[in-house]
């Protein structure tokens, strides 16, 4: 917790010292154009804007801090239940679990909301949404470093230790003769609960405002016809993301475990009377909300509760042994570290095609689906020829994805509570029945983190596609005009997209590169350590622990510091250069860096997050003893081959853990900021 | 040369099937619009297209075969010439690297411009380049497969010699003993001259047949206002290319090598020659063919010119030792292979930024100066306004770039031939001066090679760039209407992108994927002669070579097929079923599928090539004996630290020689295959 402590102190103050430069530029240079029609001055905007920031910042902040602190407690208490029954186990880590989940999901839907009603939103439903914007920016931007960071973290300290101890002494994992093994426990928590917490939470702010920003169109249409309640189409998504939260939160309390089976099943049952309630929380918003006349839209929100379903059979599918990927590279193992390698960077270069396609399909489907909506409208005559609602489609698929957030949350959170539990379990020296059932929740656990990795991806995609339509909106608005063609043969445009590509490659490479080299200080120190006092060899001296932590948190704090600031000024640097070069048209070069930006954004982090999780399992599953020859000798622990999956598991630590997860983030970022500076390039060509 | 033979039977089979159904395709769905009003039947273009694609296919196979047959046959002179004298040694290597590099460029300017006379281009210099565009489509048909086929069987061949022979049987790289060697040395050429040699053919005649197309816009307005040499624009191309190859001959005849000094420094100095000599002839071209009024498109090519030079720095920089990238990836061996991996990873990730600069700066600069000749045009009243030019400024920036393309060409098979007579010299068992400079001229050779691969890679991002406005334009010619705006917000054009991304991994999964497996193959192969035949080791047997060609041969024709399938699927399905969805702009979302598809497409190559030239590199440094640790002892072969070096190494190997290089093509291969077959989906919606 205490590295938690100092990193989040160094993201506030880097934090406040951003909400004042973007409130200052929002404020000085929002002045020619803009939302003054509406009767807010240019520093009202400002500050407004830059307080939301902080706001959005501080929520994301207790996100991750909750998340850590509710998995550290809940552990001894499922260990403890676990000596009684699987299914008090199951119910006590779900229940853990859960705290954070619903806590998360709730504080980011009363933040939306707060903010929204704060900033005048009961009077002007069409300006409010523009000016909480700050909120998303702010919770990315804490979201960014929380998952940097803390991957960085628990990663250069995992590799560190395993390759010191495992590979070099020659000592099991998680010895106490080595100096790196604190530093490692401490990691687990620091990277998935925190990290993951924050990013979830930005995820539903962001799909939040978004809709909010493309329901103003139809508030604009509802209230020039002198329809009832325009003000519907603004608050709808707040209202499914309540739906949506009850429905996790019934879903929780009836998952119940039978003793004898596979506790997934159990997770599995629960998560799918979530959908259902899910559902039927969206029919009635959809009915009571917009009327009868928008069935289409619940066939959108349809879309994505079942494309939130096929992540969930995807990841399971390339990750999990038993299907074509991961024995692919259990059997290319054989052959030495070298093919293993090959074969699991074959294997997550394809998973980017059942991640293009899950989100691909889905756009084009709730697209669809929103136009059927809007047209059925018009030919009714409710409201005038001309209206698109596509894009109001693919916002309620958002939607329908992000219902079930709060129960994929809890599943998350799941995965360390239980890791940790049968950790505990182990240090008291227990076997029998209840390591037997924490055994086997920590292998459930395992598979719960990918799961939420690829909810997480997806759902990042389909929020930013919503996000850069509200920036499309609000470049319009601030231009006074129309503003919808990304014209990507405009060489300005082009150069924008190449840009969008450059910067995921070179993110990912200092992030990757963070995490090899604090991992080669951490060997360099337990070396040292070993050198220099032959007890901790021996077991007669206690190694310095506290010095491999301070090596990791150190890095930790610094070296998210330079991909932070990278991803936050090249869009800026983008804009504002575009902006001074004349027959360039910056806002529409921006716009095709986001876009670019989010596509190879996401199937980089699909490649990163599968082949790291396929690696994982590959060696997990050699280290079962289930592989064997042709003669039928197993192949496990000790072999070369075993050494081989070492080798890939390593290499996907910090692609899973690391760069991957902030790849979602970044994404996210990337419309965050753009949305609430698109004032400084958005001047008219 | 077996294999060549049997891949260019199995080729010629799928050419020759390709090329009746895409000229009937052609002929029969080009119908309702397009050409027709110049006076040539549906039935016309297509004979003509397919035609032209089976001349193009063949020009291409033969330039690979020219490629491989010349490097073949000048090893031996060479290592006869090193006896005498380095420069010598570097004039018979350099001179038998420019026949197949000089065979090559002209044969493909040959081939464009006998087909442009032939399909009348005298009569109609307007239509005559949209006929013949089938020539680059079987160009880079043809190179796909040349470079894949070639890529697995060469890459599969040596991983798998490699590390059953090095890495499990403990005998040293090339013994006699290990049955894969033999298809080990056989690969080195078929990977490097044949894939190299297609794939800059390919460059050639697609940068000249849509420079060729875009001269068409300035051809109408020459001819519209009555100015002299309308077709001057059309053949301006041709003109520069043909400048370039005499540029590059008197540079390739002016290199003269002291005898003590780099090889490199003498290659450097014959190839500024050659740029200086190219600058001559494009000023020349531009001033008589289109007057003094276009200085600016001079400029254009200066960026061109410079830009082939930027790579070549680039690429020494991240693959050469004694810079930051392989310096790192070195020390990251000492803590194993998988900081190793990690390191190189995250070189190979950062690489793309640089070239993305380079491709990026080049196209908006000479955009830019584009602009300004067709400005200055207008003012002095030559043309109308509303004539742009910019896109005609990135044109002649690709002639530019690729003028000098004879001069690389010669220097890449300059590597395979002093490669081999490195081995005549070895086998023959001679020792002292001619070893010397043989091991001289080798490591020359590999840098030579990377630059190569640098040079192909950036100037298929500035071909494809070209290609896909002539795309534009000819979209625009077949509907009768502007077509310049390719709205990347809609969603169909936003999922074409999607798609693009998702085929560049598929594709690059597929093919590292084919190598891992086929060398798992050869690894089972040569451990079951070991084992069946215990005489193999102790070298009273001979082992059975044949085996081992004849698996990576078959491998290599295998595999091939799918992944080319794949890319040359892709876009005609997206195409097709986009174009039967109403609303939908089918042409527009295969646009933006080939932008973003170039892009994502020559940065994953960048990494694929630039990361495995580093591990390659870091493995040679540990080698050559100058890494030492702290103390200054030296750590060389044999040490933990050279195998973990030798792991990356092995990774890079499909990464650099098979998926990388062929994803090149496949940049190219997507530009022509949408230009030949647009008017399958181009109906206007």
């Amino acid at each position: 917790m205490a590295f938690l402590r100092r990193q989040y102190t160094s993201i506030g103050i880097i934090a406040l010292f951003t909400a004042v430069v973007v409130g200052a530029l929002v404020g000085l240079l929002d002045g020619e154009v803009g939302l003054e029609s509406a009767g807010i001055t240019a520093f009202g905007i400002g500050w407004r804007t830059g307080l939301a920031f902080l706001v959005g910042a501080f929520c994301s902040a207790i996100s991750g801090y909750i998340g850590m602190y509710v998995s550290v407690k809940s552990n001894v208490r499922c260990a403890a239940a676990a000596r009684r029954s699987l299914n008090e186990a199951v119910t006590v880590a779900l229940r853990g679990g859960a705290v954070s989940g619903f806590l998360i999901v709730a504080l980011s839907l009363i933040g939306v909301a707060g903010m929204y009603y704060a900033y005048g939103g009961n009077s002007n439903p069409d300006i409010a949404p523009h000016t909480i914007i700050g909120f998303g920016f702010g919770a990315s931007f804490v979201a960014l470093f929380a998952q940097l960071g803390g991957g960085i973290y628990t990663k250069a300290a995992d590799m560190g230790a395993d390759l010191v101890g495992k590979v070099e002494a020659g000592i099991p994992e998680d010895d106490p003769r080595n100096a790196a093994v604190i530093a490692d426990l401490v990691g687990d928590n620091v990277g998935d609960c925190a990290g993951r917490g924050a990013d979830l939470f930005e995820s539903t702010a962001a799909e939040n405002i978004g809709a909010m920003i493309l329901g103003i169109v139809l508030w604009k249409v509802w209230s020039d016809q002198g329809l009832p309640h325009p003000e519907a189409w603004v608050l709808f998504p707040l209202v499914v993301r309540s739906f949506g939260i009850f429905a996790s939160m019934i879903g929780v309390l009836l998952t119940k475990a039978k003793e004898n089976e596979n506790p997934m099943n159990a997770l599995n049952r629960g998560y799918f009377i979530s959908v259902a309630l899910s559902l039927g929380g969206l029919i009635l918003a959809v009915l009571v909300m917009l009327g009868s006349d928008f069935v289409w839209l619940i066939g959108a929100g349809v879309v994505g509760l079942v494309a939130s379903m096929v992540v969930v059979f995807i990841t399971q599918y390339y990750t999990e042994p038993g299907h074509r990927p991961v024995d692919g590279i259990v059997k290319a193992s054989r052959t030495g570290p070298a093919t293993n390698i090959v074969s699991g960077t074959a294997v997550g270069f394809e998973t980017t095609v059942a991640t293009g396609l899950a989100i691909g399909l889905a756009l084009l489907l709730s697209y669809w689906m929103g136009e059927q909506a809007i047209n059925h409208a018009i030919s009714i005559g409710l409201i005038p020829e001309g209206t698109h609602g596509g894009i109001f489609g693919t916002a309620v698929a958002t939607m329908g994805m992000l219902m079930t957030c709060p129960f994929i949350l809890t599943m998350d959170t799941f995965g360390p509570i239980t890791d940790n539990a049968n950790g505990v379990i182990e240090m008291a020296g227990e076997g029998g029945q209840a390591r037997a059932i924490t055994d086997r929740l920590d292998a459930v656990g395992n598979t719960t983190k990918a799961l939420t990795k690829g909810f997480a991806m997806v759902s990042a995609g389909l929020a930013a596609f919503l996000l850069f339509q509200a920036y499309l909106e609000r470049v319009a608005l601030l231009r006074g005009e129309v503003f919808e063609v990304i014209d990507i043969a405009r060489v300005e445009v082009f150069v924008g997209a190449l840009v969008a590509v450059m910067l995921v490659f070179l993110f990912s490479s200092m992030a990757v590169n963070a995490v090899g080299k604090t991992a080669s200080k951490v060997i360099d120190e337990v070396r040292r350590q070993f050198r220099e006092d032959p007890g901790i060899m021996e077991g007669t001296s206690r190694p310095d622990y506290a010095g491999c932590v301070d090596i990791t948190a150190k890095a930790g704090l610094r070296e998210m510091i330079a991909p932070s600031v990278l991803v936050v000024a090249t869009p800026i640097v983008l804009g504002l250069v575009f902006a001074q070069i004349p027959g360039y048209d910056a806002a529409m070069a921006v716009a095709s860096f986001l876009m670019v930006g989010t596509i190879s954004g996401i199937l980089l982090a699909s490649f990163l997050n599968n082949s790291g999780g396929a690696w994982d399992n590959a060696k997990k599953f050699i280290e079962s003893g289930e592989f064997k020859d042709e003669e039928g000798n197993v192949i496990g622990k000790g072999t070369p081959t075993h050494a081989a999956a070492v080798v890939g598991d390593t290499v996907g630590d910090p692609f899973k853990d690391t760069a991957g997860p902030s790849l979602h983030v970044l994404v996210k970022l990337l419309s965050t900021i753009t949305l609430v500076l698109c004032p400084l390039w958005v001047t008219v060509v």
